[in-house]
């Protein structure tokens, strides 16, 4: 199985448009130690030649022409790229559909609360329900990705959930302290290959460890997750937001109740942090913090990065 | 008055990521005469300090990390960034503006058909009412852009009518040959400095030459003008589309009813084709198509493109 990282930051990018950090600005005068990085998806195959992206971060075309692996091979009009699946409907997992227009087939998986998101939003109309099949996965039942026409490209799929919050653009203020987030409105990702033992869990956001959650992650091979934070506050205390990372969903990687600290003991062979937000000192190659993750045995993605299992 | 082309191509760009032409094969080896563009916008600012968006297109993230003019300047959150102007709903010029996000304040101009689109799509609220104020333009009446907070940034636009289709996820199959579109669903922009005559055209849709635009383009110092196609059935003769220019609510460079004919005699300084579809062949450096156009007294615009008037 071939998974290649098309982004490893999230929302926003890094350098993000409006910030002017220090590490931002250290981004935009090419420093090789804070390379750019689009926003967080990544494009797995079991053959090499038909691929399943997993989110469609804002950045898509732009990563579809950095990664050759994505580029159109036959014909006039080709794309390698097969499927799509959502693990939940925030701006930048879903923006990208805009970019894989111009009637080209292909299967699109989603919760169905995702889904009634996207027929609600008449933009997405771009993607020609003649030539786009929208799919709806349930949670806990793997399934086969398959192209529009029907054909197994060799990849199994289980969605379930994870603790998050509902898109920002859907929170409903008057629903109390959730937003009116459901479960099943952000979910991880078993990803394996179709008759085979070989498989890895991708979860770009999760707002904490569970006990069913660590359960299910003991001893697998590979583990893409949520790096958004390095602390809860450090948006509030670098004077760039309001919210905390609990409040937008997502675990830190520090501390006690931390990422690190969950996964400690959960015996998973290779650990990789996605979805790295520009407000967090990992996202630079030579920060104490980036020392001490790798210290802890966890690596960090970064865009264009290949992994074979 | 300050111009940067932020993207030169149409919608897809160029290279477009499912069309494995020659040219947009030319263009991912690197050929420097079949450079890559990125999706049709341009950048205008009257003191170098602040500038409007006109259109917002997919590849926006992107074109703000390539030009310098759009980086932030100053503090820990900024953006050059003060208004945006659509000229319609289509999917390549409205996507951009879910990068601009993350509570920057904003100044939104379109008419009242796209910004009721845009309300329609919740998506769109990723721009927070509290710091992007979204504002109606009528057709036909100057008006002076101001940043959110009503500074005047220096330009005046006027919005006209001009003869195209509405956006293509808003067609309606059962409203008859023009799939429900309406006088303003597209529009061309007249941009000036305010208390200057320094002005010129933006106009990177249009589907024909009408006696009334040709008389408010005549002796214009400079005209961007819609570039789509070469000929009206390159798509389709081409095998990589169904529709004509026509039915997209383009013209054609070339040909008796093209726009280099349209244009002959009305006395424009400068003209320049922007919004190039990867399936014309001005979009390569060394085409005969291209020396016919430099040869008609016509730019071609590229992405980066600077521009003082």
């Amino acid at each position: 199985m071939y998974i290649v990282v098309l982004g490893a930051a999230a929302g926003g990018g890094f350098p993000q448009w409006n910030t002017n950090s220090a590490n931002c600005q250290r981004s935009r005068a090419g420093d090789p130690a804070a390379r750019p990085q689009t926003q967080s998806s990544i494009a797995v195959s079991a053959d090499g030649a038909r691929w399943c992206l997993f989110n469609a971060s804002p950045d898509l075309r732009q990563q579809i022409a950095e990664n050759r692996q994505l580029h159109p091979r036959t014909g006039k009009r080709h794309s390698p790229i097969a499927a799509v699946v959502l693990t939940n409907g925030d701006v930048d997992h879903v923006a990208g559909l805009l970019n894989l227009r111009e009637s080209q087939p292909l299967a699109l998986y989603a919760s169905g609360r995702v889904l009634r998101t996207l027929a609600d939003n008449s933009i997405f109309n771009v993607l020609n329900p003649d030539f786009v099949a929208r799919r709806e996965f349930a949670l806990d039942r793997p399934f086969a990705v398959t192209t529009r026409d029907g054909a197994d490209i060799g990849l199994s799929v289980e969605a379930f959930a994870v603790p998050g919050k509902v898109a920002l653009y859907l929170e409903d203020p008057g629903a109390g302290e959730n937003f009116g987030t459901r479960a099943g409105d952000t979910v991880g990702l078993r990803i394996a290959e179709r008759n085979s033992d070989t498989c890895f869990y991708y979860i770009p956001g999760c707002a904490a460890m569970t006990p069913a959650l660590a359960d299910r992650l003991r001893g697998a091979a590979l583990v893409l997750f949520d790096g958004t934070l390095w602390t809860d506050d450090e948006m509030v205390a670098g004077g760039v937001g309001v919210k905390t990372g609990q409040r937008m969903g997502h675990i830190s990687m520090s501390g006690p109740d931390g990422t690190m600290a969950a996964f400690a003991g959960l015996d998973v062979a290779r650990r990789m942090f996605i979805h790295i937000n520009n407000t967090n000192p990992v996202i630079v190659d030579d920060s104490p913090e980036r020392a001490e993750v790798a210290a802890a045995g966890w690596e960090v993605a970064r865009d264009g990065m290949e992994i074979e299992l």
